[in-house]
């Protein structure tokens, strides 16, 4: 997992503009936000699921990176203060801390264009209509019926007493799209697989999306600030609703070990092919960060 | 022009996510930005370059409204407090100001995510590898080396004394950039056209881009609020750089003239084919909003 993460890392800071070429601010505050951190967890989903269908693995380094791209975007405009004003990422000062609002805003803008231009360049894969395939995926995923939506409906949740289906609804769109698109895409990239692999696929990346969220609950429960690189807590501080306000801490935990057998039990066919799948939903329940 | 103006308005209607599909308030924020105003400026140039490689109107439809989306999300963004907090736009309250900056926030990135995706619909155009291309352009137009990077250029201007190439330099950028994107994918809509046709179409865009933007300088200067329908005189009042600040208005009238004219000589080799081109080149010029 460390030499994809390493891999990822080293793609970003080739596919990201320069620094030194203009506008050199913005050039600037979009490689602190893109580089130096994460878990990586998407561009690792992608990876993974080329094993099953015979990627190569430059390709997947770009679809990964533009997958990334749009995470970290997203993460960019999250922080800001209109949103969840938060102060730490990763460890470090959040984007419009380190630089400023207008600067950390136009950073997520141009993060989102960048995730397109590299899916759109020619040769991508040798499929043109596979590629706007996955160019649609993508923008679904990142949409008002994707991400975006889900974090207009997380804020409307603020202090809002939601059931355990009107939390899943909205972490589906929230974080489950993107997961979803990090697997999918990385389906596209190899041999084309039949519908049914493609659906098993799919449903193994709602499980695992579901999953990394319910985790993520426990772990914003649990950890410390230090452990997590972001502020810890902050759910609970701002009244949002999750799985372990909604459950409480036990049964939060019992639902991601279901989650997790579910995951695993939805890879079986794929057989050894899908070991790094395996590894990972099995990294997405243990990771202490 | 004004049958394309509604056309654009009926497209961009039946593209956008309805109000009523969840979640409501960012769809109902998205239509409100995008509908109901605007001069579509970069539809008409679209629908104007589709005579003169006969494309059909549906398709230009299409393609007008996602870069229509990429302007409007620019604007929504540019209006946020952070930016330039601004309270009027097409004589109704700016987003944030109607709704709040997080949906504002959310607005824009949900209206870019859907450009690429209307633009990576199946079958848009006949030949995938092309809109490939169409893609490639707008999400470098969109991106930190054209559109976001010239906002970025334009907000490290405030205040100093920029040279009137400089002055260039952001501009080509900020509004340029779409605008020669908005002819570019009309010229990929039609029949293929030589290499020799889309560099004087797309010198042509660069002369336009600029014009406009030398006209919307002249217009911040002269006319009132009312007319505009957003805030008249706010570059002078942010101390922003513009071609009037830098040359005076008379010079600044007589950039624009030759700009004319120079755009004029550009489209003559397309003959009778670049008619509306010709009439949209002094609608810039005439508009009096």
């Amino acid at each position: 997992m460390s030499a994809i993460q390493q891999r990822t890392e080293t793609a970003l800071e080739r596919l990201l503009p320069a620094a030194t070429i203009t506008p050199q601010r913005l050039h600037q505050a979009m490689r602190y936000a893109a580089l130096g951190g994460g878990k990586r967890v998407r561009p690792l989903l992608s990876h993974a699921v080329g094993d099953i269908c015979g990627a190569e693995a430059g390709r997947l380094d770009v679809v990964a990176a533009a997958i990334e791209l749009i995470h970290i975007y997203s993460l960019v405009h999250d922080d800001l203060p209109c949103m969840d004003n938060d102060v730490l990422r990763r460890g470090k000062p959040t984007c419009h801390v380190q630089f400023d609002e207008a600067t950390a805003l136009l950073v997520g803008d141009a993060l989102q264009s960048l995730a397109f231009k590299l899916l759109a360049e020619p040769e991508l894969v040798t499929d043109s209509r596979r590629q706007l395939i996955m160019i649609g995926l993508l923008a679904r995923a990142s949409g008002s019926r994707g991400m975006a939506g889900g974090q207009a409906i997380d804020l409307a949740a603020v202090g809002c007493a939601l059931t355990p289906e009107e939390l899943e609804f909205m972490h589906i769109r929230k974080t489950g799209a993107l997961i979803r698109a990090a697997v999918m895409l990385g389906a596209h990239c190899g041999s084309p697989l039949a519908e049914a692999e493609l659906a098993r696929l799919d449903h193994f990346a709602k499980l695992a999306g579901l999953l990394f969220q319910v985790v993520d609950d426990i772990l914003d429960a649990e950890a410390s600030t230090a452990t997590l690189g972001k502020t810890a807590g902050k759910d609970a501080a701002q009244n949002k609703p999750t799985y372990v306000s909604l459950l409480g801490l036990v049964r939060a935990k019992e639902k991601a070990a279901g989650l997790r057998t579910a995951a695993h039990e939805g890879l079986a066919p794929f057989g050894e092919a899908a070991q790094r799948l395996h590894q990972l939903t099995d990294f997405i329940v243990d990771r202490s960060f």
